[in-house]
């Protein structure tokens, strides 16, 4: 099965937005068996979203459109859908209830655009969106599967993996295809190239290795195939990830959907312990992403974003001569701020960052990107120092993610 | 003028690489006053790109091609052009010459690969690459100017910024094209159709406005054209976006490329002040949005991420009855949060949160998404309760980004 993806919408072509639903849509396509041939991006007119349309029907079995769907006026995708597919929009009562579910918890009436929300093509299956007001929509026409979903990405992703995504499943019969993918830290793509060398030059025609870098991790994607069985292939891949595991072992954080904060989280619940932070450069990053994991309350008590070395002193008893003699990023410092809001706050476990993010506050000894982290626990403060970059996104990024991999390793040494 | 971009690669169609270059392709030619009307990712085949390029001719006068210029054998772009525009490829001194110079200050000769990469078609003009060893090239055909580049970021813009833009302003006599970003918070898309709906309907022709919606906020993106007069085009956009400031003058915070959190930053630095944080549900989000910008630490201090009940009590002196009575999450508690965070750290401003992000710990007084914000200054704490909705991750940005925006209105009340 051949897929293309259609992106309506005016903001994408002037640059203003990056199409960043194509990339979500294509990697979980793929995941399915399902090859993207094409991606198109066109403006919210009825000719150009035809047109795509035409030509997306003779080089893919299922198109799938995003945007163009929000309830105002430079949004015409659904009245062009249903002439494309010679219907007419009439108010889905199923549509209705969807919305009116929705808006109630927040106080809402349904207004008159809602209910222009509510209207779908006659001949379309609705495909429910349990976060927006506009739902998805599935049509068939000489056998092509179009599917139209919301811009806004967390309601076409919502309605992506929950209604579609079974959908597929049951209707069509999808290749045999896995993917495992491995989680890295403090190995740089080339690097890791270079160590995993011999294993991924051997591995067998029907596996690929990708690489997927982002600031501070390295997320290694192995995509197997075979013609139907399964079982077989999950074998063969296992035996492979055991010879990467052994190449690569200090550096995995988890794999697949896992992530940093919640593989430190239930490491936190699983050893009952708990934690707090003491973040200078990183500014509350640390803290943001502890707490996106639902449940974190259980092993987070908080921490203290010691932005100005006054606030160190205060509130984490940094010593005011480390402070002078060695600098705010310096070992000594970060160690007494972890040391500080473990006490404070009365924890198992506490991080600490202090380094430069930039662009800024740089000099010959200590160049932006110079960034210390201390991990404080029941016996022992371990830390150490990181030359990240330039960027001051990139460092702050880079270094809440060594702080959570350190604090990771640490859990682990103690237990 | 109407363009068309086409990124080869299949990096793209397997969802392993954002196309951000398209993004800044599209951003530039606007600029320009060249409208993109379509965008299209293909992979590396032959006859994808060809289908690709006579797509592109019957819409665009000029189409720009990115990626597949690569030295490897993956890369037939430049064969697959050559054919299309009927034409052999042949080394092209200039280009050899231009490798040549890039590659000596490493210290590297030229190799068969970069030899491979001087040939060029015959009938091409050559566009200087002064980063890469892929030149770009420029060809006519029907009258359509087709540009094709290498699709390493840094590359293409040098190409694109040094040899094609002067070339299309000398070249072709563009029009005059104008965006007008407007920046809100506290309104939904809906609400915000039906507040403009007649000043929105009364647009003159050549003016379009869109509607991009973020978590908490909104932006309003006025575009307009003329033949070919920008003084008129301008005088004319201000008198409506004048029209338009005085029906949600309260709800904008900025314009085109602010950011809320840069707003409040210069805000700060203009009125001497300084702000500390008291975060609860954000669990440090405040924080990392205000560090995000460059020189946040000469107005923010820090804050306390105060994500269990006695570190409130502890830290921010909030009241152990307020706690009892009212709840943690409660006009009262967050507004001692506020006051407490503020005498502690000794700023000017403090911003307080306390809220339930979920998606457990509501209940039906207080259901998942009910979230208070205190702003305490030198007279007076204000706060409000929001209703924000059901999905962890987008309450906590909502909250963080209202937040910032209560904090702003408050300095701007107080100043």
């Amino acid at each position: 099965m051949k897929a293309e993806i259609i992106t309506i919408g005016d903001e994408i072509l002037i640059g203003q937005v990056i199409d960043t639903n194509s990339a979500f849509l294509a990697t979980e396509l793929n995941k399915l068996g399902i090859a993207v041939v094409q991606i198109t991006s066109v403006s919210d007119k009825k000719d150009s979203i035809s047109g795509a349309l035409d030509g997306a029907s003779t080089r893919a079995q299922l198109v799938l459109i995003t945007g163009g769907l929000g309830p105002t006026s430079d949004d015409i995708t659904k009245k062009t859908l249903a002439d494309y597919f010679n219907t007419t929009l009439v108010i889905n009562e199923q549509a209705l209830e969807q919305i009116r579910l929705l808006l109630q918890p927040r106080g809402l009436a349904i207004n008159d655009l809602n209910i222009k929300q509510a209207e779908l093509p006659a001949n379309s299956e609705m495909l429910i969106n349990r976060s927006g007001t506009a739902q998805g929509m599935w049509f068939v026409k000489n056998n092509i599967q179009f599917i139209s979903l919301p811009g806004v990405p967390y309601e076409m992703k919502g309605i992506f993996m929950d209604e579609i995504v079974p959908r597929l499943r049951q209707r069509f019969q999808l290749p045999a295809m896995k993917h495992i993918t491995v989680l890295t830290h403090g190995v740089s793509e080339s690097a890791m190239a270079k160590i995993i060398y011999n294993w991924e030059s051997a591995l067998p025609d029907n596996m690929k290795l990708a690489y997927l870098p982002s600031p501070g991790l390295l997320r290694l994607r192995l995509t197997g195939t075979a013609p139907k069985d399964m079982n077989t292939l999950s074998a063969t891949m296992d035996e492979e990830m055991h010879k990467l595991k052994l190449l690569i072992a200090p550096h995995i954080y988890g794999y697949d959907e896992d992530t940093l904060e919640k593989v430190v989280g239930d490491l936190l619940i699983k050893n009952k312990l708990t934690v707090a932070v003491a973040e200078s450069c990183t500014g509350g990053t640390i803290g943001s992403m502890i707490t996106s994991v639902p449940g974190s309350s259980s092993y987070f008590k908080g921490g203290v974003i010691a932005y100005s070395n006054e606030i160190k002193t205060l509130m984490l008893n940094v010593n005011q001569n480390s402070l002078l003699r060695f600098g705010a990023v310096s070992r000594e410092v970060c160690e007494e701020m972890a040391t500080g809001v473990r006490n404070y706050f009365s924890t198992d476990m506490a991080v600490a960052v202090s380094g430069i993010a930039g662009p800024a506050g740089g000099s010959p000894e200590k160049p932006v990107g110079t960034t210390w982290i201390a991990v404080a626990g029941n016996n022992r403060v371990v830390s150490d120092v990181f030359k990240l970059g330039e960027h001051r996104g990139r460092n702050i990024q880079k270094a809440a993610v060594s702080a959570l991999f350190m604090l990771m390793k640490e859990i682990e040494q103690m237990t």
